[in-house]
């Protein structure tokens, strides 16, 4: 049964984005683009049309953080069975201009590049992403205003929570400029818990344990195969001075 | 700053409507109206037109009713400053008919007619209540599936939630006919903590403490000059088998 | 039943003091009077013959505090329908006196003036507050050790606990100086949970929302007539240092 | 610094009484007194005289109750280094008497004779508990209402709560009857949490575990070499309809 | 690097044994398989040789239980790219013996047969399962005390627990069956959490949402193109008493 | 019943160290040791030999700590009844060495000189702590690396955890240099919940408090009889920089 009061002559298509590390994919990543496809099109007034993955450029400098052509090509085998979900290598091979912001946590420049690049009017796009990201934009410095108000407010998001958690709406009730923009932004209980990180993923595997049923299997085979975790790949960066900690404390100036 | 998304030719005319003992109605009940009235306010599609307190009648026969005189008189100078709230006697005054209904713990055909009786094309009309009005729902027996039907899916609920609480969404997502009318159910967030109870003033009340900022002025006043809370007023129907903890496992049977 | 191992010959006669912003007063201050007398006479040993509001002076710098003469006239119109509770606006007034303390939050040399102005062999000067004064006895360098003790020691504390926390007990357990004055402290829960906070009434206001039943009628009228809070009275002293966070770090040093 | 408010010609003199099954004594059950004879002497109106152990009779039927010499035993070896804590075996004796009570979980009768019989006007006596047996005068048809009126407002109870605990605060402010006595009950916190219970230490001791630094080193001794607990000694009564569980719901009707 | 305290000539084979409905089978269940057999490899005693899944018969009568031809087929789908984790139909196939045993909600003595029929002096069988398990033996009547001897002291169980929780750990320790039987029972913490159940994916089937990435992909695609998950397949079983719940309370009399 | 996987020729004798302060000793410390050797002994591959107590030099300088001599007295009081658990006052004594090392918050070089000491092929040395030295393991640049090593990987720990907390078995699972060494880590669950803290102790002590049954008897008399803990021994080294907390800010940096 579709939501009676309104009746909408054509559906909304949407596009939804997600951006992130994706050191590797997991088949938590994957589910969270269903959830919102599906709670996306009960309400009746959308049809997505597109869910897009975007790996982040190695000169993210986070720790661990191995190299995007094994990022990328692992997150291409894990959407190859399906027909909506796609990866895109754009944002991941910016590296030249990302030089420019490689202060920025959340590189929100290049997400709201990106939200503009695929932006038409035949589609909304939507960012898709967990309860953090919000969360994010109330950490003092990180993200500039006009920033927030111009992804919030002109593009929209998509935020999946927990198990009915508090956390998200709590968050839109004590931050003005998120209740400005409360009726674009979707809050949507996941909840079928599942806590599985790429944190996680890499430490089995640099354990020599089996990460099956974590993430898809060709995936799975992809890092065994080419032993893309081992100790030395999480010793990348590991002196670098870009982990979203110290970038809270230190935010660019500009 | 209105719901961007929807713009009304005009606003929907909205009539909420709370049922309960109100024995005596405290400032809980009062901020409830206060709360849904501004969430359905700021959405940009309604207009809240009327808020209705419908006292239950003595039939009821819950421990320590009060008559319904009392009760009603209390709603009454509850409301006086009000422009939009007010109290319908029709309810408590349905002796006869309710006598028939009498082992209903929640008197859903009352409130079903109640709604039929005010529902006219020109106003919809929601149920105003608390989370556990919604886990009536869910209780074996308690409704019939036809009645749930009925007022959840051509009425509608407007359940205030305390503080984020997951509580009625979860319901909703685990009880097939609540997620089948799921559209017609709105959950507000009442961030703003408050757990004062009928019960709690009542004791307070006869143990000769003050009830004030816990009830309008005038009701404090009222209960203090007419003492109508006291150890004896509290043993009225303690021996009556309709609390609904006995009609859980006893259900009407017709 | 009163107090049965205690027979005075006569009550002792007690003042009960508030301090604090009242911006705005709410219901949950006002209630806390009631609570406290309620507790005091139950004993029997005590009579409480006024309770004091006392509105702190703008100079407090506190983020958000409007003028005083607002915050003044709402806790007058608040209290305008009791027999026992006042306000006294000489602490809101006191400004040049109050300019050469201005870097103590909790404003104690105010607050032990105040209670040395009103103390009277006749009564007993009891400082009501919450849990979180009790607690703030605690921070290092935000209080004299002298002034705790002759608040404490010399006249006494009145703490309002949230439904039976144990926070209150555990501090005069785990901290010397509470310990050692620990019969002048009367720890009384308040059973019926009430968490409205002037913030929230703000930020309501603020928002367009309604405040009624959060604080007295004439208050919310007041509010609603005058527009004292909006998004630009919520940045009245958003740049200065004294708030209680910044206070903690950079106590006074003399 | 003692208590100002009071200042007593004399200190009365108060005698403790815990009763249970001490199957056996703990440490826990030796450290209640210790803790309630502080806390009634900080309070500068009360003199505790004695402490009396009050082991129950092997008519009570509990599962794995083992008999009252060898319990009797181990309280009076575990007194014996103090000066004030005595055990009386007089309890533990009244066979043919107890038999007419048998079905009383709590054997409120015998408490409230052994409460008259030590009563003498020079000596208060109270009931050191914990919060459980407080917790017992609220389970319906356990107690009668006339035995809890003997036991709270004639004679007194010291009831331990763990940890500042709200249970035993809220079973007095909810129950009428506990709230009329409120001031012959005495609420002491236990700050050092301490959760050792009997049948910790019988299923040590049949496991053939040490229980020392449980129960004092002249028990520990006891236990081991009698051989006291065994697999074989926790089935006594184990068949007897005696346990609290079945008697809470098949209360005496007398 | 291995468990350096044991030196083992040579490794004992473990075959690894998980029964339950898979109704439909998910990631969580396949995930709990490589869990174990990382477990156990690591401590270097072992090697585990084998896995294998076994559906319970149609006679089960749990409620929703669809026909075993769907759920066998669904596990050999999601097994196939498994070099060790294999399908066995034998104890979905038992009907006729089944049915003398019906009434048992773990079907107790099909797993201990079909542990001897797997047992063999080359190879040590462990029964693999979730804390519920562990639970299970512990409630009253369901299973007798010499299955679990047999189960437990002769075979093995291998507890995957979520998160480090206590529960099992607690239950070793409190019930003095599993407790002898403690060096048996491995408790392996998975300490990626996720909590996906069979009853999640047929609720999210049933409503037209996306099962993917909660089940292997194949498995995904067998329950959209069979469309096994609908509300009238959800109402198998659904008047029949033989719902875990009721066992427990009408346990097998033999 | 004994461990049956494993028939050992001969049980490996195991001598358990404890280091701390002591000030003072109390039930809990001892029964550490009493868990500890239930635990290794059960297991059957193990046989305690001996228990050691190594209380801290007052070089160490924590707040409160006073003279070690009476710490040494009071730990041999409390073992005088014990027939394997002993006091060694080596550490203690090492003034002029551990002047050189006086930074370390846990000291470790002597732990592991002391290890060293004991050590011998016939006995197994292992460091008998709670789950905060584990803890302690993973504080940024409080130990070396390869001092841990050497502690955990040469010798071995036996940490006592709170009723089955998750605690250590979650810092093993995600410190990689505990989940190498996490064979030679035993961690035991200590069901009978008690948190006596030294602290409390001598909170209890300085007050004027019983501690009986908090400590041993002989403890207990030390205490009272020579008055050890008053308010001004409370102030020793109080003004001192090196309590833990200053130290995990400022390590050696040799």
């Amino acid at each position: 049964m579709e939501n009676p009061f309104f009746m909408p002559l054509q559906q909304k298509p949407v596009i939804l984005l997600m951006c992130g590390s994706f050191n590797p994919i997991t088949n938590m990543h994957l589910r969270l683009f269903e959830i919102a496809r599906d709670y996306l099109q009960d309400d009746g007034r959308y049809k997505v049309v597109k869910g897009i993955l975007s790996p982040v450029s190695d000169h993210y400098k986070k720790k661990g953080l191995i190299s995007a052509s094994h990022r990328v090509e692992m997150a291409r085998l894990a959407t190859k069975g399906s027909d909506w979900i796609h990866v895109d290598a754009w944002e991941s091979e910016q590296d030249a201009w990302i030089e420019t912001i490689k202060r920025k946590a959340l590189s929100c420049k290049i997400i709201s590049s990106y939200l503009y690049f695929l932006f038409a009017d035949q589609a909304k796009v939507m960012l898709l992403c967990g309860a953090d990201v919000l969360h994010s934009f109330c950490v003092k410095d990180l993200w500039k205003k006009e920033d927030i108000e111009e992804i919030v407010g002109r593009f929209g998001i998509l935020c999946v929570s927990r198990h009915g958690s508090s956390v998200p709406r709590q968050l839109i009730q004590d931050v003005d400029i998120l209740w400005k923009c409360r009726f674009n932004i979707h809050i949507v209980d996941n909840w079928i818990l599942n806590a599985t990180s790429s944190t996680d993923v890499r430490r089995e595997a640099r354990r020599g344990h089996s990460v099956r049923f974590l993430v898809p299997d060709a995936v799975a085979k992809y890092i065994e195969g080419n032993r893309v975790y081992t100790d030395k790949s999480e010793q990348i960066n590991s002196n670098s001075c870009l982990a979203p900690f110290s970038i809270h404390r230190r935010p660019e100036t500009s």
